[in-house]
């Protein structure tokens, strides 16, 4: 099984997520980076390719260069990993679209709803794969809840409550050189969205991943607690979903002593769902009337959903990085079907695309159009 | 040190709370059960003050007869508890006050606002102490929080996340002749809210009592999920506190795996605090920046607070109805401190009173207002 | 239902257990304390009795003086707990048992062996009850496992892991003035065992209590970590039981971090069960093969052996006090019964009586015989 | 940075620990795994290797060709994984060390002393690294937890308690067909230890490890619960440290409910510390008097010890193949560095080697010996 030509959109040096992607495409081992435009300065993407061993030559100072480059040469990238900030995310993978190279691109999927517009057109007009990296889409008990409730373990569901709590914010951290903290309270490069673009929308695909359900409208209040900061860091939403199942979400990035804090509690009419990102191994089921069950990856009651995605036996701890790869492996077998012949459609599966974003992009504009109507519903 | 003689209105041998009061009474000592009004129906009546060793002839058919007979007994009852359903506190407790005689009340204060309003005018007229039984407060831990918010440990509060899921109200069941569910679902009995009565108002008291906010504004999304249900058993609440502080609120009647999941998290610029308390002797605390740090009763790291509300050592699990009769024992002290002249006023400490009461039927009232008018904010 | 007349040797102000039992004696309102021989020194005597509200003339300076008047007054005392130093035990519960005086005693038994064989003789020489108060088997999921194990629930028993690590005596408080580290580590009022006889006989005790088994034999490695000290602080115990069950037991007074951790680990052929004294409303099963179920107190899968003993709801968390207040109120339908004429033998149910006391003696000798053997097999 | 030409010895695809130190070798993108003599039977080899995409020219029949042609050539590997049943651990390292290729090898270090001392010369002749996977020492939290005894966090060690149950072998799935059962209770393949080899050499390695002290005797139990096994199944241990600390230890295989449980509890003169390798970002500490302290992985109050093997922030949980990727990482890096020509013994920190595995086999020699003879203090 040969790997996959893998090029890299930032995620230079000191840059958190482009190490997450690298460490998720070499965990199953199908692919291998072999180029790079990894950073915005050219001589920290030199250093930063020398640094992961990259060929100079495919060491490249922007995305476009790297594009035109790559998709001349014969071993030229297969796929590009997209782990920019949020307002680069639409020029770059435009240039890789249209030259059909697969995209695989962090989330949110752009930061303005017009630049999520022109994506989805560029996707349409591709006929490369369009991957978000929903990661915790790929978390193997996320897999088994979906599962278990699309074959109705709950019964019809009733209630949605998610939340994201973390407390990296709590200060004006943006304002003393921390520069995970000054691109996303930028709205420059943000977008509209602060506490909601970065982590609501993870919660709310999450919550729509599992459910099975599709928001309907939503009524937010959002905050910004950070001395002078533009964006919310803290965002209370009462949600309306399809068929009468009502939620809560709250993110947060000001709530001191929460790490990561993602989390997903489902209610149906005969049973309950809850899971926590922080202990991700474990999946808490109580068929209403019956004691609760504590569910494990691989354990006693996983089934085929969770177990496929699994690699290790019960007990022994897969985390965020397991989950990341997944989204991987399953972008490689849909990239390998698709060279092989398949159709687009027919080979995306449970992989978040264009869609999963354009459903972001959708959650963070009602979420903003709401609180500056004072927390009036508002269509999703 | 004498006991106080104490009569009790409602808690005939199948209901739950009463007997909930009897053992909170008895834990510390300070009341002696002497008279009752058991039950509605004079057999069931006759019948509980049996199994509990009452004397017969102080055994009434009716709060009205307890009232008038004892407040002429020379040893008549000093006070009384009242643990009917919603729509008998206020004339119960309006017959004991009227003459003196001290009331320990049931939550939530009344069924309708009107009997709130009537109930406030026959607590000013009156003399005796009017206490409300919002138990949670007499939880140390809850105690210790209150008071390490109060010093200053947080700092200016942000954040007030209260939650109280429950489950057994999934199904019909007041269709099936379970007594605690036909009267909680009956508007006649209840009030006008179901789940924001029965437990709504008990999150809310706890989250103003540990934050020491008083609440401003709120949106309120109600549910009746239980087929034929009448009165809600579903909330999701959002709140604005006065000063700037943001919250949610969400109780439950029907999710299914939680039993008594009432749960508190506040956070503010300094740090944070989290209580269940279904887990009741811990308290976690993360100043922002240092690890977070598991407090437990009478632990290290205890403070006054809570240690002079604790009984027995760390690792001793104290419970729920420890925390009951703490409420109990600070309305024993608070009878003996006005009966040895001080001021009604002077007394009251942390106890929960009228005041308490009216808060919460404020709360009921702006949550079915809100819900009326599609979650629009109202004033508190 | 009148109270039965409660007597009490020991338990002055500054004691922690007889307070304890004072609270659990009055929790399910079966008792009424009217007499005490609350200290060995008569103005705390006095001083004790008058904070509890005893009759002055009922407040005694010996147990012996007591138990004369006691059993001459028409309505003296039916039974007395006794909750002194261990040395005291024997001769209190003696006077007491020699006239008929029903004697609910603090574990362990006595301070020596021979003292144990001269109680065993003693409470044969009697018509009235003799209690010990291993109060932990009153805990309803304890109560509950046993039952389960007697099922079959987990099959042929193999192994039993029950630990009881506590961290007070870390530093030597003994000489610091705390007064409950001075006689616990004073061989002539604890007798031979320190942290054995202390918790190592409850740990012990509770294993035998759930698993149904009888030790074997034992094999102890003790230790005295404390300066100074001059009994065991820390026990490693290997344990063999009658039928092929192997366990092990740890106890220890010097582990920080520990409060109350007594725990305990069944497993047989078909399953396994785990339960800890700090959260003690849960109990974790698992069938072999199958999700481990989390069973509450009252909640579903909650069975008569456990919901008998359970005064409250599911989520609203009974303690310590509510587990120690069982061994009263079974104590109390004891004497009733054995008053109405029942033979004394038929009367304890499960409560530990003089031949708990008399395993958890051997338990204590066993165990340093065998650390005088460097820990060698040692018979119980 | 070229990655390092690796090998591997068994690991075929129906087994799980090939599987593991494949991803291990990935995840940091030190290692290309290009060689492989992958299975005992050739067809198994091939399809094996063809799975992974390796050369068929260099997927062997047998360790002993494959380290006789790669050491030919030019582009040979440097470094083998060794991650056969145990018996072949010995000649399989031989036939590699004796060629100047680096050895990872799977632990315990062989099936018999007899060859773990021919296996301790093969080292010393050899100028290769020698690395045993003691995995576990490579959680950021161990590392955390053994700087931090080593700096005096907790003042002098009195209790190292360590456990590792699991339940995989509760019934006898040897007979079933269980490959992993099969040869893990073969005393030919797995050597004189079952679960003491399997498991409870991870747990006393860790217990040293973390402790930095060294055992000096113990007494061990061994059972055989699985109707007809050969080896022991569970194993009940007591252990005397060098410097006067005690400890247990229980390891498992047939204790239902138990998935892989390793847990690591020590205890010192100033405090204690407890970890969960199914819970592995978190650490416990208490110093004692003072609050228990969450400390994660790469949260407040992490130290570089951990920080330095960490990959992701707090709250994104790493797993079991993480610290598994660390003991590959740092072996690449004392590759490297004696590549670049520093000494064999500067390179290793804390890596563990030969003298670990001869830790682990005198461990089990010891448990065996004291077995033997009705548990009996023995030398290690």
């Amino acid at each position: 099984m040969t790997r996959i030509r893998l090029g890299m959109v930032g995620g230079g040096n000191d840059a958190f997520i482009g190490g997450v992607h690298r460490i998720a495409s070499r965990i199953d081992g199908h692919f291998d980076l072999v180029a790079g435009a990894l950073s915005s300065t050219p001589e920290k993407a030199r250093a930063s390719a020398e640094t992961l061993g990259l060929d100079p030559s495919r060491s490249y100072g922007s995305f476009e260069e790297m594009a035109e480059a790559e998709a001349a040469r014969e071993d030229g990238i297969e796929a590009v990993s997209i782990v920019t900030p949020n307002h680069v995310h639409f020029p770059a993978a435009q240039a890789f679209l249209s030259r059909g190279i697969h995209v695989i691109c962090d989330k949110p999927l752009t930061a303005t709803f017009e630049d999520a517009e022109a994506m989805e057109k560029a996707v349409a007009e591709s006929q490369a794969l369009f991957i978000l990296t929903h990661n915790y889409t790929g978390y193997p008990m996320i897999r088994q809840a979906r599962q278990m409730v699309a074959e109705g373990a709950l019964g019809k569901i009733r209630l949605v409550q998610a939340e994201y709590p973390q407390d990296w914010l709590t200060d004006a951290v943006e304002t003393e050189g921390v520069k995970q903290a000054e691109w996303r309270t930028d709205p420059e490069r943000s977008g509209a969205g602060g506490s909601i673009g970065d982590i609501g929308t993870h919660a709310y695909n999450l919550a729509c991943f599992v459910s099975g359900l599709t928001g309907e409208e939503l009524a937010a209040d959002l905050q910004s607690f950070g001395a002078g900061r533009k964006l919310d860091d803290n965002a209370h939403i009462l949600l309306r979903y399809e068929g009468g199942a009502r939620g809560m979400l709250w993110c947060s990035q000001v709530a001191p002593g929460n790490e990561n804090g993602l989390r997903l509690r489902i209610y149906g009419e005969k049973g309950g769902l809850e899971w926590a990102q922080e202990d991700p191994n474990y999946l808490w089921f109580t068929p209403h009337g019956e004691p609760t069950r504590r569910l494990t990856r691989n354990g006693p009651g996983a089934i085929e959903a969770s177990t496929s995605v699994s690699r290790i036996p019960a007990g022994h701890p897969e985390g965020y990085l397991e989950g990341f790869a997944t989204i991987y492996t399953e972008a490689a077998e849909a990239i390998r079907a698709v060279q092989g012949g398949q159709s687009r459609e027919a080979v995306m599966g449970v992989l978040p695309g264009i869609g999963a974003g354009l459903d972001g992009m959708a959650f963070i504009r009602a979420c903003v159009a709401s609180a500056g109507d004072n927390a009036a519903w508002t269509k999703l």
